[in-house]
């Protein structure tokens, strides 16, 4: 009985050999395996000694959780077994070979609803005592508010210890389910958009001079030429990342800028949509450690005016410098009013005062103090940005001389349109911020794997 | 008439209005349109007058070209418009109003099989001169070698001339078809590795300290600490990029790095097979410019070690040292051997030696000399690097000081391995090589929408 449990020599798992056993994943393990043996390897979640001959060991396999259970038994389990299981730390890996068996009650704790009985365990890799247990991880604020009210101190898992031990922070279920929504979200995004007849590319990050004139955090020696990091940005705010997935696209326009918000708006409410068929899993598991209330948003994405939001505000004493930006309160307030009003949290904010904008930015052909742009707010909070861009070399030297850029320093940008270059515009949207505002999240960094902020570049 | 050509205002283009007219894009302009009304936009690739009552636009709309025929004609078309046209700069941007027409021979200077009898003309941008044509960067060396010896000395557009003008070099029909097939792959290597259970994830570019232990190009400062760069390089060869794209795939390994292997093979086998079927237009695209013999591979790719690759260099005289790395002239000679014996141009090799590969790389069970790794070669050249991974932090740290680096630079990296880490592996391709050596281009640039060399950081 003694080989039926151990560790498994580090010689052993160098790739030693094919053992022809069949694995199953966690994910897999279901009632119509009733009674069959099968070979699972996962992280030891849980574990859990009942006396001396019985132990309980919960196997997590990506986001889903099976629970095995050792009983002392002759000539399979024995007690010393029923001890090494229930003495490894937490989070350590095992392979487990066992019996699958349906129990009478229904199981709340796991996430599949079989259970193993266990007949081989070894431990492939030996955890260290963990910072913070996924379990502790994993808890809501409303379930440690509870317990305290019960007289129970629970632990609370905070954000900068979380992050410092990150790759244990990602083995919760709500963020197994923000790292598989923001993958569905690209992947929608760039399925409908081929669909469309857009073409995918990369555009380097390493770009010469400093980005649109002056705003470059991260600089760099580029063989002695100045360059600097695009997609780089170092505010220190809950929507701010210094490294951030941009997901832009850019397209011609035929007669006017509503043709690049018409495609804003398809493709949004298309991956809204999608996102509530075919992910309730995922959001049900977020909602359980951060509820949230479904995004409400329309078949035909509203547009506002940037006029008619500083209208809707003024009307409720919230004055605006009608050609100056809007600050993040009232940009949370116009949400608002939109809610209330319309009856969704997500639209079109259009013709933004041009002084606002970057210089590239088309004017208005009736009046040069609004341009061809627009916002896309999520709840209140900026998505995405775009606009109608100047095609014409000398206007766009004109814009940026009025801006007061050099326009020696963006020469190459502004040469590239002089070969014939069609109207067009584009947008760029916050992959990050999407998932952080659908899901009503408190924090961007909740929503990117390895969050880069002006203190953090590890791990 | 008059109001039938002409340049389009600025002001006209800055979204006054929208004119309800149905625009037809060039690739859609087919027989089954004959006699309609079409209004179309494009870049003028070609113009020719005939005399001062017809003219010819060759207008090009993404890869697809139409033939724009002008003929003086009463009420309709003044030899005034026929000259505006003519007069245009190639590459100016147009908007065309006209009849479908179908010739009685067919057309080979246009993708489309139609004309269009031009009844309006309207420049909506007008190019500068041209530093080279469209044709020009187009033609085949084949094509200028032919002119040649019939005494015709056409132009040939240089390298360094065309990455200058990368935004003209970048509309001919060969590099219309690159950048569609990269796009291809990239979605092709997503859409089968999530069909396999994988999660698209998006790693940091900013890392602190230097990666991998010392290679770090571009180094910058963080907020104060030192970082640099991922997925950046500095060779300056036919086949490195200072910026590139990697495909990387991460995955546990339950017994024996053959299951990564496997991957590789699946996902290739896949991506080949799709290119051949679905992108038979793209291919001829740039088979036209740059000729080359379809890849050959097999359904199940050829999988030999190190040590048989070695054996069978040194069988033709070729002697390598058994535990030192193949350089780039006996990896191109061991593809050709790979050629003859086994008609494949696709193969994997693999049980690398120990000391040519990173210190994280998983030493083989059996021969601390070799370890469980493999590279992928496409005709001779290396496209993919992968290997089982070290998951045991004391095994990493001991790897590490073996390879001389210092453990405390890279501490972070090491504890993410504490806490429960399973045996794995993974790949990562270079995107750019792959298309490079598919299409037996001769330079990775071409693979590249703006590529960054050491000395190219610019457009």
């Amino acid at each position: 009985m003694a080989a039926n449990y151990g560790e498994i020599p580090l010689n052993d798992l160098q790739s030693k050999g094919i053992s022809g056993r069949k694995w199953t994943e966690v994910k897999d393990l279901s009632i119509e395996l009733k009674d069959q043996y099968v070979v699972i390897r996962g992280n030891a979640q849980a574990i859990r000694a009942v006396g001396k001959k019985v132990g309980f060991v919960l196997l997590r396999g990506g986001a889903f959780t099976v629970q095995c259970v050792l009983c002392v038994a002759q000539d399979v389990v024995s007690p010393q077994m029923v001890k090494f299981a229930t003495s490894l730390n937490r989070e350590s890996v095992v392979d487990i070979e066992g019996v699958v068996s349906v129990p009478a009650q229904s199981i709340t704790g796991a996430t599949q609803q079989v259970e193993i009985q266990v007949r081989k365990l070894y431990c492939v890799h030996k955890a260290y005592p963990l910072p913070f247990t996924v379990e502790d991880a994993a808890r809501s604020e409303v379930e440690i508010e509870k317990a305290l009210q019960a007289g129970e101190q629970l632990v609370r898992v905070h954000q900068d210890t979380r992050l410092k031990f990150r790759y244990i922070d990602t083995r919760t279920p709500a963020n197994q389910a923000i790292f598989s929504i923001i993958c569905q979200i690209e992947n929608m995004f760039t399925k409908l958009l081929l669909s469309e007849g857009f073409l995918e590319i990369k555009t380097p990050r390493l770009i010469s001079g400093s980005s649109e004139g002056g705003s470059a955090v991260f600089r760099l020696d580029y063989k002695g030429k100045p360059a600097c990091l695009a997609q780089a940005a170092d505010s220190f705010t809950h929507r701010h990342l210094c490294e951030f997935n941009g997901l832009d696209v850019e397209m011609d326009i035929k007669e006017h800028y509503s043709e690049v918000m018409d495609i804003v708006d398809r493709l949004f409410v298309a991956i809204f949509d999608y996102l509530n068929e075919k992910c309730s899993k995922e959001l049900e598991d977020i909602k359980r450690q951060y509820p949230f209330e479904n995004l409400k948003y329309l078949p035909k994405t509203l547009r506002l005016t940037f006029e008619e939001g500083v209208q809707m505000l003024k009307e409720t004493g919230v004055e605006i410098d009608p050609l100056g930006d809007l600050n993040t309160e009232s940009e949370r307030k116009l949400g608002q009013l939109v809610l209330e009003k319309y009856n969704t949290e997500f639209y079109i904010l259009h013709r933004y005062p041009l002084p606002v904008r970057p210089f590239y930015t088309m004017p208005c052909y009736d009046d040069p103090n609004y341009s061809n742009s627009f916002d896309v707010f999520i709840r209140g909070e900026e998505i995405i940005s775009g606009a109608q861009r100047i095609h014409v070399p000398w206007y766009l030297e004109e814009r940026a001389q009025e801006c007061g850029i050099d326009v020696e320093t963006i020469s190459t940008y502004i040469d590239s349109f002089r070969y014939g270059t069609p109207p067009h515009g584009g947008f760029g949207v916050g992959l990050e911020r999407v998932v952080m505002l659908f899901c009503s999240l408190n924090n961007i960094r909740k929503c990117s794997l390895f969050p880069r902020d002006p203190k953090r570049i590890d791990p």
